[in-house]
């Protein structure tokens, strides 16, 4: 019989107990179930709602309990769900007293906390993996400092950037993705407990206490939103999704990359797999499975959308449809985070294919525009000029490295020698010195933006 | 070392191997692997690419795999994929023999069979289930075929109705997920074994022995879509999508009606659930959760939407994360059906709570409406005039059944006594006699139309 | 004054009318409404219900309204909606006569009837122009039936096919779409007209006339479920959506295959666009609009899967927001098929950078397996052996038809010098029969049967 | 012609042109387009790289366009977008000069810059209007400091509650989309222009000095993410999509408290509709089309998610795409906050309704329990007692307030007489002081707390 069932007639049907029941995922939240109700204990008895002794019983019990669990003695297959199969158990053990330790609680505030403090564990464990990963970012960069590679845009080659510039895109999206973290941390970094039901309770509780036992900085402000609100991880999901995109783009360009017509790069055959079939193939499954699981966390986050949309309030049972998204999408994370960086540090680059490369197309269109500018002609015009150049190539089958003084002189008098100097390949990467861009310089200041970033407390 | 990793000089990073397995989902495939692969072996011999006795012997196997697997002697913990998993256990029970099983095939055609084989089961479970519900609804609209409801629009009273009449309303909502269903298994029910790879093979197989083996009415047409595609798949997710919107509404129906306001039901306490805190609490939690899971079923269609986006041709290891979607969906449609069946039949119909609020508010102002059109007022005069009628009525706090005759003639001489015969709740309901209508003629009518496609083959 | 305000006491706040307003939108149905209220009027005088003379006169200013609205006459800024415009509008136009229009009729089932409408003509025009695109890939395979292409999996080399084949695999994946928009549009093709507000009428109207004049094979069963209904839209959306889904498909493999380092195809001019600061570009611009608007399209189905979760029945003020998704949806479709088909048309082909691709790699080595397979030699010790002759090919910096004899029957005694014919490129593509693959005979038979499927009637 | 059509050989279809033109909906940014030209400019010229005369010379051609579009004397209709349009005027206009505006500029940077420009202030105008619909909620939870309501989980009644405390849970709701768009804000800052096309650029410009004119407080700092980013426009509207989340759950308590069954409130005519048909009818339409639009601001996020989803660095053609959402969102936002805030104040409280209801039911269970606990009783005995208690009620047709002394007696010998003070409807609700709870002096504070709130700067 379930610890609510006094006021029901009929015995639960067995359909709808394995219905209702979530023990089989929240289970997994055990851990931060009895370290909240350890805390809960404590407080009832500095607070004189339950005797000290007893409060001393109920801990020392949900600590053998959580011993039992972790060495696999104690299972609750079956049961509704972890704080009743918790609850039930220190009965078990201990008696009337365990009969104390839900006063001045409900499963709705329970859950929250439970919630709360698995994502902040979550989130913090994520946030170390981003400056991991971050780290990976820069370090490569350091290493491939002077690498040439075709930029993109289109998909079409636009204009020639560093290794080490793109690796460092990488870098501010994940910067980004932290400060979001960050900024999702704070709201649910909140102690919930003590907002009962949905009123708070007439015994003198001290939420406070419970909130400084478990390092919350602050507690709930209205007991009706507290068990309401899944903001919290509808929060931390939406950040999750906006990571994967990214790290969906990272997966594109390195399946690109190591497709045998642009082989820019070569993953290490331990993050690849074979074919069951076709004995020489050799896939990037990692970065394929990562952008396909950015799929699931779309779909983690649609799906809590859906569910609280059009709640009335307060707490609702449809709510307990979180736990999929709580539990499955920091875990996709965690492992895409992890693998990710031993495999950027583990992929080979073929730098003498990206600069060939890079050196195939018009590489240096922008910079000959820039070369017309200086010496005064409208950029407008300087670029129809350009887009003549490029046609008249195309017919001739040449590249701009190709062409004679007297062609460039065609186009315009104002081509002299120094162009040659200007459409090196190097000069064209190198001399983009905007802040933020390409260039040698630029890229040596970015790096120590990056640096000063890593140096902060996460 | 796994099958494929002939041409691989180090193991596998044991974080990729977890990474890129499968086995913890695909393993609820077994039954459909063993089942293809029996068939895949017959054809085989059939066509003389292996000895009939070879093939014999490889059968053998698979069925004495499928009972060790069936009765728990056989798990494949740490295995890549439920694939490779059966054939190194064919190999390691019958040696050289089983190294041939793979023969023409390839893991990608392989594991379209398999999700088509499930899904059908699948498919034809949920077509029995929803044939199930619908024979619920037309009985409980016979068993309740007088008794009237306020009928809402805006959730504001708007016409009175037979509650048979809004029970069969999500008697055709059902009809519109079956037919969806039907037309989808179509497209799931082609085989896609010999595909191979992606290009098929010049290995001399028979690809309609298989396929009547199998009980597939037709193959897929081309090898390179074949392994592409998880069209079968995203359709059945589109359709279980539309089936729990419509059950999200039922469920909103039915909280409603639970909540004391309403009290026009009151659910059985084997369907319901108390509280941990609140003694007095019955909360319909199985209308909530189902309510709650429309949003886990339309996650799993926006990640399959995702991941399939934007793929290039032809199979990409993305498409591993169809799992989740694959064997979640199907289950969550299955228990909700199953379980609303059997609640809806133990819900007790508050008929008198019902006719009570169906008696207030203006219940009849179409009517009276009407009855002024059939004696020659324009209808938007009529509906202007009776706009006036309900705002004196609001002033008086009368409702229409209350005023007398000569307050009608102040609005409109065309009234005369009969006027009171019409405006009679009955009347109302039951005169309202257009096909599909709520009136008794029309809901007989109905009700036949129903029962003729219950009568339909599935 | 709106034609509902009879009961109100003051003018409706203008916020509120912008707010409610759905003129905007739905002006674009104007055509749908006109044509529904035609049927309806000629309906109500067959059934007596107003006199023809008035009904001939309603039809005639209908259809005088239609005529002002195409030549720019007539406009209805700042009205609620289509359907009060129009009445207002004939009412203004013929007084009292005009009033007797809305007779029997509710906007909510005039809605319904104006959305399937509406929709029937789009899904019809879309099977259009799915077949002129199934056409052009049928032509095109026609065109280029000898082209080899390297196929891929993983966007890795797997097998080489034929370019026809692969442009084959968009043609089953059309037809499958349009199997979906046929089947949706049976249950679009259903007219709802005469379920009133929601309960149907005591009026002696005939909703099969009204069906036979807007040539609706069959009418609504239920008056309750036809206002509450959008499943329709939403079945189109998720037709929709899979659709979008194949064209992302294409369009990536477009951009990879423009794209430098592929240069498989060459985008006419017309159907590409430059850059604002780099004159030498030149973007595959049309199909990343179309992978983009993927998006746009999935994100109008979960808008109208969120919208319509957990209403209560029947009809609610939600499902005016379906709009935008209606008339956004077929849009893009249309022009996404429509740019489609002439954009394939007008790309060049550059069969030769095909073959030369194909020719890298170990494209032979399933043609191996398969010869020793043919042999005698178990699949998976052929597999493995391929597996060690890749590893030395790529040690060696060697490709299959590098090798001697000798170095063959190193790996295997069985291989023989008719090994050299058996991986020749042509061998491997033509050969590989077995049904829906892409050998020679197989694509002639898929060809033939493509051409069946267009002969069938839309 | 175009401005970059030099390197092509054909006009452009007229097709594609119409598909990738994106004018219809970027002409809204004009007045940010024109902004950025006008520090762009000045800058320039700060920089040497134009004459500072001829800065000064675009500078007032582009305020005097600014004037003619605001005149509605200029429309770009048929021009492919906001950037060229603007820039084919100011050439028109001064000729040779205006040929220079777009001088180390791209339209990757541009629309990076637009966008940012024109959502910054967007969300500082949200924040404004959820300010004032705070202010709302706090006003109205003064006047209503007393009136009780029924407090419901799982939409059975739970415990009273204060309504003022009902309405204090939105404001915190509110609160933390504050937070969040604050958040968002801070990454929407950032000013993008300088970035190039993704590389940079090698003329000697000024970023910081454009970020001072435009008030950004910091520049991004690598160009290629700054051209591929569209996290900020991502973020916005998950936070919105969290926003409207919330409204759409004080839609549904707001159409069911207007529910004739509830009748907790009386919205004012102004926010509300009739029925073309139903002359009695008036219908929550305000709340009912907010709680739709929930679809559509989910929508845009899953269409922008979709739409990033997988793209290879740096700027692809798909992020065009980004325009329907950018426009879309904010107007819906803003327009629900205004429309609710207005609403709200206009909203009659049926005060005696709500406190009857509050009266049904066994609103004193918890209490009873926290009498017994106070008294050494373990909770979930007390818990069980007064499920007994419950079921006995239930069978008697009682409640707690109609039992005797005697009866209490016979559940447990504790009960006294000040037990009938306790389970006083005003001592449940007023004394329910634990923090964040409903009591009246734990409302006090929360009112204080949300004072201070809205005293900080936005």
């Amino acid at each position: 019989m379930s610890l609510w069932e006094g006021r029901f007639k009929e015995d639960m049907d067995d359909l709808v107990k394995k219905f209702t029941s979530s023990i089989a995922v929240d289970m997994k939240l055990y851990k931060y179930d009895i370290m909240g109700s350890v805390a809960h204990a404590k407080m009832l008895a500095k607070c004189g709602i339950i005797p000290p002794g007893e409060a001393q019983k109920i801990i020392q019990t949900l600590e053998a309990i959580q011993k039992d669990i972790e060495a696999g003695r104690l299972t609750f297959d079956g049961k509704e769900d972890i704080h009743l199969a918790i609850e039930e158990e220190v009965i078990k053990r201990v008696g009337e007293t365990g009969k104390k330790l839900h006063t001045a609680r409900s499963r709705n505030d329970q859950i929250a906390l439970d919630e709360r403090l698995y994502l902040r564990d979550e989130i913090r464990e994520i946030l170390h993996l981003i400056v991991d990963f971050q780290k990976t970012h820069l370090e490569l960069a350091k290493s491939y400092s002077e690498v040439i590679l075709p930029g993109y845009t289109h998909l079409q080659y636009a204009q020639p950037i560093l290794l080490a510039h793109y690796l460092l895109a990488y870098f501010w999206m994940l910067e980004r993705d932290k400060e979001r973290l960050k900024s999702c941390l704070e709201r649910v970094n909140v102690m919930p407990l003590g907002a009962g039901a949905l009123a708070g309770t007439s015994l003198p509780i001290d939420r406070d206490y419970v909130a400084e036992l478990l390092d919350f900085p602050k507690i709930s402000e209205n007991s009706l939103d507290t068990v309401s609100d899944r903001d919290y991880l509808l929060e931390f999901l939406a950040a999750s999704a906006l990571l994967m995109m990214h790290l969906s783009r990272l997966s594109e360009d390195l399946i690109l990359w190591s497709s045998p017509p642009f082989s820019f790069i070569e993953i290490e055959d331990a993050f690849t797999t074979g074919s069951s079939l076709m004995p020489h193939k050799k896939n990037p499954d990692v970065a394929e499975l990562i952008r396909g699981k950015t799929g699931r966390v779309y779909g983690d986050l649609i799906s809590l959308l859906t569910m609280m949309k059009g709640l009335p309030l307060s707490y609702n049972r449809d709510m307990q449809e979180d736990k999929l998204p709580l539990l499955q999408t920091p875990e996709i994370i965690k492992e895409s985070l992890r693998i990710y960086a031993r495999m950027l540090k583990n992929t080979k680059i073929n730098t003498h294919q990206m600069e060939k490369e890079a050196r195939e197309g018009f590489f240096a269109s922008t910079d000959l525009v820039d070369y017309l500018v200086e010496r005064g002609v409208p950029f407008r015009e300087a670029h129809q000029l350009l887009g003549r150049m490029v046609k008249y190539c195309l017919e001739k089958g040449r590249r701009f490295q190709d062409l004679t003084l007297e062609e460039y002189g065609h186009f315009s008098p104002l081509f002299e020698k120094d162009v040659f100097e200007r459409i090196k390949l190097k000069s064209c990467v190198f001399g983009k010195n905007s802040p933020g861009g390409t260039g040698k310089r630029s890229l040596k200041h970015q790096m120590e933006l990056a640096k000063l970033r890593l140096e902060e407390k996460i």
